[in-house]
């Protein structure tokens, strides 16, 4: 598009809805993405973003084509037109916004009956060299020289009509607004434009600047409405800051038609752009390009298989004094097509989004959900998820899409920001064209062994040397126990020949040294190695017997900014000096020079107390234990050190230790391996969630040499005879090995320290320590990805099947953050890439809401708190 | 390029070493990929395609860049060049291979010094018209409008050096071949070339002719050797039969190099390309584009972030005149780093694959494995799968890639054809951009909607109306068994108030009714509802105590043509008669009618009586089965009589029946679920495995609306407490939805009958009558896409650790079958999609390798059979 600019001054200068000076030039701050305001997408009516599969295809006319048949449709019922342009090159000669506008204005005089239409083009910010251009002499002489102006051009025309404004009955006229975002001035692909003018924006610019264009276009009552948002380039075309424009805008994933290439060579340019937007979660409603007489629509249609029609316009004419209407009104039912396609497309979505609920509440079974308090605008609609963001679709007042931080990291799975999302999803895509899946045993495959060899030389570091695939944590546990009461049985002999087989014969019976308030997962053999609660009764499961040992643990947790450590009645000792129940910090907590202490003693011969004695023929075959947090138990905080002494205490008696890492693992506590914390290592070890980077289940079991060889011998019967279908498949151990990379490279995490061991600290000092004086506020943890805090509440209030949190939920859910409390426990949880800034905002927010529940609900509870003192 | 054929004609004439006429007209016959010999993919040397981003961006330039720092080498060690161009339009005007051929012989008289290159050019099958252009009157008149024409034109030129033949030392010449396979007159694309000249030829002769090319490259001595493949017009421009390029040349999966554009616009082009090719498992080397003075290689090696060298290649001479050897001449060095990248990324992946045995010996723990038993020569190297193959790497004489079919399915989990997998690897991307994973309870997202809408309309249709996301067949299996007792417990009112939560109480005891041989899984609650058996020994799983009560079942099997029952000891009725037990056929076994016959009645009371009698405080509370096969039990086809009135007494007696389909369900037997094939239906299923089309981990459990009732109440406590962190992750969802529409499409899958509710006969009929009659074999089953044979063995060679049929494996690995037999049974398992003739095939390798077995190994078992007899 090549109209001049000098046209847009000259009605600029003579029109009488002029309302702005040009140009006003007010020089904008760049800022960060992490403290822009949560995106809330409207979805009054339909809006869609215009890619194109290469640069010059004609997306601006397509555009045109579409505010023609919007804003003059036969029926004369009043419409709106929304065209954003947020990136324009080549300005003021080339402006896409202003070319519409006055394409428009030209279509209006053709086009019979005519309609006035309220017509309004603006250009908000251009580099400081394009905004030379327009003027001669600049206001603001030597400052011209960095970042964007504000130009804040603006005209308005009303093209009038042989019908007045009254023509449609009620008054009300069909309007356009036409408007280009940002303009460099040079012709060459935006980042470089930017950075040749010293223009550069940054990308959380542009969102919130389009964010703000879209909310211009928010429908003013009932007429027709239609916004499109148009691209610049290429759908990989680098946007202003460098950026693919294809991740520019992903935040607001707004469906897209794509501008096909009829050319030569189009068909592969057409397709390929297709799955660029694809991968990046795009829905394509349509496809569309000029003839070029190549049948280009015959495999393109075969291709999509009818799932996105494939529209064809008349060739352009190429001589450049054409003014095109000849070919606008040869389009114009290719453009009602197009039209037709977009609006249908919008109503079916947003009859999807709507019917959602019921369906949902209809067809699934929730797992820990008690469906009876389930009502259907309790439900939540997800419609994508970007990095740390899902867009949630909210049905009020205005339908819209609005961005909530996953606060629960969707059951503590979570760690890509949106970066590592994109890579995920293309290297996953690329995982299941090369491999699907493919068998395991016996079998080797790439991602397979690189994910064993990242596993083997991080979390397994220095102690395990086999890798055990499966599905889950639960899964992963399973086994681990399989391997301890093996390794057991093997190193005190208590096999026999009939240990093999079905064998009728009284065997020895094995336990598990476990900790109360542990969780471990929801199969059986998971549950048995859990104390008794109300996971484990008879009506979840009648086969639950607990067979284990369950020590009760000490804790340690943050309150009134002071870190405190709590023990359990059994260990009280009266040599011990309660004054030695608090800490300077919380590194003092995982001091290693606390193994020399008193409390070491104490925890030793209270573990060994409890060790020692015969049982006849039971055998503690195993210790199990989550390092340092107890996840699902309510957020708690065992104290370091007793665990040690366990571990120690174990491995003297030949108990093969194993660390459930499944929520600890992979930075979940700011190191890679909790088991980093603690300053000591197990014989096995379970690793799920953050594993694959929060994409989908995979679990391995990692094990020591000496583990592994007791399953060695002659018969297969002394394998371990357990996997599941999908052992190491190669998605899950793609995304795995791209996770774990991820989260430990310091170019990719901003948060890994140089050294690379450890996670900066994500939660402000000073914000935790009012939260943990708060008198709402029973206890508070924080420790890597995670802030937890837990709500003073006494009898049915606390627990885990407590809904005293509930209204603090929902607040918290109203302000943009997605919490799942556990009973009275909150908490907050971020990736491991996650801007301390961010986690900063979270914790403003918690506390905002906390003060407020607590005014309305803190009343009841301080009467109930004061008496127990 | 537009070199003219006319030379190649002046040359065809005048040279010595001119060894075919032209044109020879033979036609070539279309046929199927699935009577195609599996394929061979030389490792010998680097091979790679030459893919670029649109069309006219100058891969043949670099491949004759290739070629010329190839074969002129400064040191001049002799090399072998070989060109390919598989497809070719605008012939003969337009031949990249002559271009190629010519230009190597120009730039052989630039280069000093100047060694003697023995070149040829082939062209070996045009469109008719194509080969009408080259001579004035074709020989076979009429015949020459339709089909392909094999021309053989071959040109030899010795391009002698300065020094002569002898000068490298030991006589060796270097050697170029330029060879285009495929060419069509019309400048247009391939697809619409082929159509209009009536030369179509299908993907799988292109594939065919390729491999031979390729062959022709293979090395004959120790010189260095590169092969390149050059693609026609963009990654996905289509190919003569109208499938997309980067789809026809998957089953190579050939290492690239991606042509970039470096024009405006060609950033996004060249990324959205090499998507394309990743998204389809291509690995790109390099990517390499032409200067057009725009940067574009900044925001390229941006987007690359290192791990794909970007070469800017200096720009074309735009005058046509330009014979383009100065060209060459600056380009050197660039030409010479790309194919140094080539063959260094050659090396490494050498390297890598013959690494990966002792690797995954050292680190991996496979399951089911016996790892004293695994040789590193015993370990597959799988380089890559599509559609039902592997790509295994062979390090046996010359190197090689090698497909092989995968007929144990990957444990029973695949079901994709090549076209599914590609389908199904860019949804999954998708998926992932849109989702990653999200929170599911009390939450909806689109993949877990229609996933479910369709399970309850496919599978669960006509009794379930209730969908429980987990990830494996064995959590399925545990939280089918929490349905069935809670659903139990509350019909018959054994719940106190002490059920739920911590109860020391003594609470009732819940069996589960099972069959012996049946697997379920390999986690605690889905063996304890197994019969004791090799895999429930002490040894395995200490806690394994199998709470059951286990009943053994009818079996038939088809052995010598006959279908066979054959009934456990404990059913023995005097009143039967003995040949009631053969059947006319398969059909007559699943005949509904058979329930009002004698052997019902027997079924019934035999049940009745175990279901009957006082067991005190303990219940059966549910009946779980595999409905018709029992897999991991060694493919035993139970009597569907026998299930069905098993499923009746239960129901009578409120114990809820369990549809253990996670083998056999989506089509495994040939109808979609196999509660079809047994004409009842359960209270409760559970599905995993092909659900997603076999690419990753997802499982449901279906429960009726009663069941689902048993479970709402007041309390949190009283909803099943049951979750993994993935549950109902969105990649798999999607998968799933895909995978479950595709199967029984019609128009995606070619054995599905019209009628859409069973797949044809997949095996042939007169080759299983053969197999059911040879003396090695026992029984044979057959349904959907299963066939199985049990080899007749004794003692030791018999059952799960039976390393009898070891031999047999191999024999049939290295014919290109890749089977896992489960102890002295042999199965071949195809997928939903594979066509019959494949399946075939499979059959007549199994026939002859069991022949050759049979010969070797079958006197000391016949002796032993005989004397059982």
């Amino acid at each position: 598009m090549s109209p001049t600019f000098s046209s847009l001054l000259r009605h600029h200068r003579h029109h009488r809805l002029l309302r702005h000076q040009l140009p006003l030039l007010l020089f904008l701050r760049h800022h960060q993405t992490s403290s822009s305001p949560p995106l809330r997408i409207p979805l009054s009516h339909p809006t869609f973003l215009i890619w194109s599969s290469n640069t010059s295809l004609g997306k601006t006319l397509i555009s045109t084509g579409l505010a023609f048949v919007s804003l003059f449709s036969p029926a004369p019922a009043p419409s709106k037109f929304l065209y954003l342009k947020p990136v324009q090159t080549g300005f003021p000669s080339d402006s896409d916004s202003l070319f519409l506008f006055n394409k428009l204005a030209s279509l209006s005089l053709l086009h019979k009956p005519r309609f006035p239409i309220l017509a309004s083009h603006r250009v908000l910010k251009t580099s400081a060299s394009a905004a030379l251009s327009l003027s001669e002499s600049p206001r603001h002489g030597g400052s011209l020289d960095f970042g964007m102006v504000d130009l804040g051009i603006c005209e308005e025309r009303r093209l009038e009509g042989e019908r007045s404004g009254s023509g449609n009955g009620d008054g009300a006229v069909s309007e356009l607004v036409s408007e280009t975002i940002f303009a460099w001035k040079e012709a060459v692909s935006p980042h470089l434009a930017a950075e040749r003018e010293s223009g550069v924006v940054d990308d959380s610019v542009v969102v919130e600047m389009v964010q703000k264009g879209l909310r211009v276009g928010q429908r003013d009552g009932k007429e027709e409405m239609l916004c499109v948002v148009e691209t610049a380039g290429g759908v990989a075309s680098p946007g202003p800051s460098g950026s693919l424009q294809c991740d520019l805008y992903r935040p607001f994933r707004l469906p897209a038609v794509l501008v096909g290439d009829g050319r030569l060579g189009g068909i592969s340019a057409t397709i390929s752009a297709y799955e660029s937007l694809r991968i990046r979660g795009y829905d394509v409603v349509a496809v569309v390009f000029e003839d070029h007489g190549l049948l280009n629509e015959e495999p393109l249609m075969a291709y999509f298989r009818n799932r996105v029609p494939v529209l064809v316009l008349p060739h352009v004419p190429e001589d450049l004094s054409n003014d095109l209407m000849e070919w606008f009104t040869d389009s114009r039912s290719i453009f009602d097509m197009l039209k037709n396609i977009m609006k249908s497309s919008y109503l079916e979505r947003m009859q999807t989004l709507l019917d959602m609920p019921k369906k949902a509440r209809d067809m699934f079974w929730w797992p820990f959900t008690q469906h009876k308090h389930v009502s259907e605008d309790g439900i939540t609609v997800i419609d994508s998820r970007y990095g740390e963001n899902f867009a949630v679709f909210k049905d009020q007042d205005d339908r819209s899409l609005n961005q909530m931080f996953d606060a629960c990291a969707s059951w503590w799975t979570q760690g890509p920001n949106a970066s590592l999302q994109t890579e995920l999803a293309r290297d996953m895509g690329y995982a299941a064209a090369r491999f699907g899946h493919v068998m395991f045993p016996e079998n080797v495959y790439g991602p397979a062994l690189e994910c064993a060899e990242l596993l083997l030389d991080g979390v397994g570091e220095g102690w395990a040397s086999r890798v055990y695939f499966s599905d889950n944590g639960s899964t992963a546990i399973e086994i681990a126990l399989k391997m301890a009461f093996r390794k057991f049985s093997v190193d005190v002999g208590i096999l026999s020949e009939n240990s093999i087989g079905d064998a009728s014969e009284k065997q020895p019976e094995l336990l598990v040294l476990a900790l109360k308030g542990s969780y471990h997962g929801d199969t059986l053999g998971a549950m048995e190695a859990q104390s008794p609660s109300s996971y484990t009764g008879f009506i979840q499961q009648p086969w639950y017997t607990g067979r284990g040992l369950f020590l009760d643990p000490p804790t340690v947790f943050l309150h009134r900014n002071v870190w405190k450590l709590s023990l359990p009645a059994m260990i009280h000792n009266e040599s011990f000096e309660f004054d030695k129940m608090t800490f300077s910090s919380r590194d003092e907590i995982f001091c290693k020079s606390r193994d020399e202490s008193d409390l070491s003693g104490i925890y030793s011969s209270h573990i060994s107390q409890h060790l020692s004695g015969s049982r006849g023929s039971k055998y503690i075959g195993a210790l199990i234990i989550e390092p340092v947090i107890q996840g699902a138990g309510g957020m708690l905080m065992v104290d370091p050190l007793f665990q040690r002494v366990l571990v120690n205490e174990c491995r003297r008696r030949k108990i093969p230790i194993i660390f459930d890492e499944v929520f600890t693992g992979f930075w979940r506590l700011g190191t890679e391996s909790a088991a980093a914390l603690l300053g000591c290592a197990p014989d096995i070890a379970c690793f799920a969630k953050l594993m694959t980077g929060g994409m989908i289940p995979l679990a391995v079991t990692l094990a020591t040499n000496a583990v592994f060889t007791a399953f060695l011998g002659e018969s297969k019967l002394k394998a371990l005879l357990h996997g599941h279908s999908y052992t190491a498949h190669a998605v899950g151990c793609t995304a795995a090995a791209k996770s774990i990379k991820w989260f430990k490279d310091p170019r990719m995490n901003h948060n890994v320290t140089p050294q690379g061991k450890v996670l900066k600290e994500l939660w402000d000092f000073e914000l935790i320590t009012q939260i943990s004086s708060h008198p709402a506020v029973q206890r508070v943890i924080s420790l890597g990805t995670l802030f937890a805090l837990e709500l003073r509440a006494e009898g049915s209030n606390a627990g885990y099947a407590s809904l005293y949190a509930r209204a603090l939920l929902q607040m918290l859910r109203e302000d943009g953050v997605y919490v799942r409390p556990l009973g009275n426990v909150i908490y907050l949880m971020c990736g491991p890439c996650t801007p301390p800034e961010l986690c900063s905002q979270l914790l403003v927010k918690l506390q905002r809401n906390l003060e407020e529940f607590y005014l309305v609900h803190g009343k009841v509870e301080r009467g109930a708190v004061t008496n127990a003192k």
